[in-house]
């Protein structure tokens, strides 16, 4: 029987999986620290409720399927169930809610590298009744700087922009008629050639001056307060792009002044984030190194989260890391390195079955100190037992043979240098605490 | 639109949540503590993977279609997805193989009190090639008990036995092509009345000196020691129940020698886990003072964990927590108490929008010492900011307003008390990182 994981599935060997688990619960720990509270909505939901808010290409990948009455589907998303979820427990919920999620979330996507079937999202929103302060778009750069100067993977860069600001260019340019399917072709510009990106606008009917002024207001470069600078004299003036500009500029500085470091974020005319339904601040991440990766966290700011559920206006402003898609990606550049096998951090090896129960204390004693400890129960011979030790990848074992038993002395080994030291019980838990 | 989440699904608020989430980590903490190794398998297997290992109801309560070619289906353990990883990174893997997996699976329950069609597994597992020691199977019991102990949540017992020492029995009485129907009556004798079992009994054909027989039998009682000298005095000599005894003996003084106290454990000879794979050791774990729960904890010794799948001899042992089916039973029985709506242990709360990036450093400088912080920038009139406070249930708010920011001195509030003290951040950070 064929017992590999379908193809777009991510599934990790043990050591892999540790690596993995330790950057989701990094993650987990920085929500957390600022006051974002988990909630965990179901994978399944009603058909209905997902496809309300699905169009397009998404609706084509959703797995759905009927059991009994009930027509279920998998989410493709967190954002449609968080939805779902203000809507149904409005009345219990404090706002601004501040909420984390990370769970699962389900695509029929086409095989194809990089995409996943089933593939973790790790968001964090706020969510306020009628109005948002800007603020809370500049608390979002500050905790994307947080959660990727704790994982320090690579050096990154978030990359900052105001959908108001491109939409308001094109109003100013007369093309609001067509300012979907620009945003989307804007969106594409990383992985398209210059000569692409022209073609493109050009069969959607700019003319070569249009082309020409969107090229060079995308590309507009320097610091944020630069930038800012440039966008003011810019011939614009319509309500929307000075309200996008007013926008950026508060959002920039506070993110200064909320101690963002300058070197980690940039604005970037060119981010659209077309196909969202992002209505200001918007965010992408990348990896200054690997620009390939693509975004590795993205998000921004809406006007409104669930009119189709409740009648109620809930802006918010949210992001958004792809872990399944980020890790699979560490993985392929070699950006993770496996150390051991086991979440252990200590394997106790009794030589004989006589010392089971002594290593099972002591075992014990290490546990209460908080130190990941495993006991070699198995009544093997003392060669595979150290053969064990080696293959498991735990940097020290503690042995514990006839002689430990007697004097209660235990032998540490350091499975690295090979070098061993006696120690009484409490020498040793103190010893592996502080290591 | 209908937002509620489908029967059989369960969605928690904020305030449930952190109270679930915080008995999941420590799940998943004593799991690592003991050296169990995360896993995660997807939730989406091919069918035919699933199909091999499911029989009757669970089949027809497995959630399957088919996207394009694919014929997919949902989890409905995490024993089945186990086996197939095992079998497929069987090179790749340390054995004996310690995994945790804690993660949903799925079964399409008929709506149904107590019966969810997604929920939380907690499962660790040991997994030998070709023989496992019966140490093994005494730290389960060791692992259970450190577990609810940790959990705190009520007083428990596990509850032991041993398959051979039953189908042992049956062999003796001349039952044993009675064998499974007769266990599954066994299984059940929690929830049906002594009339119903000896009915149930005597349809299958059981005299009534086999049903008396059996009936003194497993209401033997006493301590291990007194039980296990009991069945060494019963005419029974089948070599089966003889290496039932003799198994179910060495598994308990371990377990005594691991050091669980032995009120928190004992033989009872009734549990028969009937409709599982189980060979030898089995556990269940019941509340004393809520029976009606059921089994919180379970599992057991099984021979051959992935014979479906693979041509090896993996022989393991292991333990199930469902964790979806206990929250909900502490909930309804009022054993969760609510203190909170937010993760956050502090809010800062700046008086005015001058405030809110002192606000913020003072909410970095407490997060830098692990402290979960809310800061609250909504541009408010105070009186809600307070109510804010009040409605997400935090104790302690930080208070920020002109006086304080010229002063550079903290009102550090505690919201039960009224309390007010003026402190340096210094002074801020040492007391709450000491609470």
């Amino acid at each position: 029987m064929n017992t590999k994981v379908m193809t777009g599935l991510m599934e990790l060997t043990p050591e892999a999986q540790l690596k993995f688990e330790q950057i989701k619960s990094t993650i987990a720990q920085e929500f957390a620290r600022f006051g974002f509270s988990p909630i965990d909505t179901p994978v399944l939901e009603r058909s209905e409720i997902l496809l309300a808010k699905a169009g397009g290409e998404t609706e084509q990948q959703i797995y759905q399927f009927k059991k009994g009455d009930t027509d279920i589907a998998l989410r493709f998303d967190l954002t449609v169930p968080l939805a779902r979820y203000v809507a149904e427990h409005y009345h219990e919920l404090v706002f601004p809610f501040r909420r984390s999620q990370i769970g699962k979330a389900y695509r029929g996507e086409r095989p194809q590298k990089g995409r996943f079937r089933e593939f973790y999202q790790c968001d964090i929103d706020v969510i306020a009744q009628d109005q948002l302060d800007l603020s809370y778009d500049a608390e979002m750069i500050q905790i994307i700087n947080s959660v990727f100067t704790k994982l320090n993977l690579a050096k990154f860069t978030i990359r900052l922009n105001n959908r108001k600001i491109l939409t308001g260019l094109l109003e100013g340019l007369g093309l609001e008629a067509k300012s979907t399917a620009i945003l989307r072709i804007i969106d594409k510009i990383e992985k398209i050639s210059p000569q692409e990106f022209d073609q493109e606008l050009s069969k959607l009917g700019l003319n070569q001056d249009q082309i020409q002024n969107l090229n060079q207001f995308i590309s507009l470069t320097g610091t944020p307060t630069e930038i800012i600078k440039q966008l003011k004299k810019l011939p614009i003036s319509t309500d929307k792009f000075n309200q996008g500009v007013t926008e950026l500029k508060t959002v920039v500085d506070l993110a200064d002044q909320f101690g963002v470091s300058p070197e980690n974020y940039r604005i970037d005319l060119s981010i659209a984030r077309g196909l969202d339904y992002y209505t200001g601040t918007v965010y992408e991440t990348f990896f200054d190194d690997y620009p390939e990766f693509g975004s590795i966290c993205s998000g921004g700011r809406y006007d409104d989260l669930a009119s189709h559920y409740i009648d109620k206006k809930l802006p918010g402003v949210g992001i958004s890391i792809g872990l399944t898609r980020l890790f699979s990606q560490l993985l392929e550049n070699n950006l993770i390195d496996f150390t051991k096998k086991t979440v252990a951090d200590v394997l106790v090896v009794p030589l004989s079955t006589q010392e089971i129960t002594l290593a099972n204390q002591v075992a014990q004693a290490l546990r209460q100190t908080d130190i990941n400890t495993d006991v070699l129960l198995a009544d093997i011979p003392i060669k595979k037992k150290f053969k064990h030790a080696d293959r498991l990848g735990v940097k020290q074992i503690v042995v514990i043979g006839e002689d430990e038993a007697k004097r209660q002395l235990f032998t540490l080994q350091n499975m690295t240098s090979g070098e061993k030291t006696q120690l009484t019980l409490k020498e040793l838990v103190d010893k592996l605490a502080h290591n």
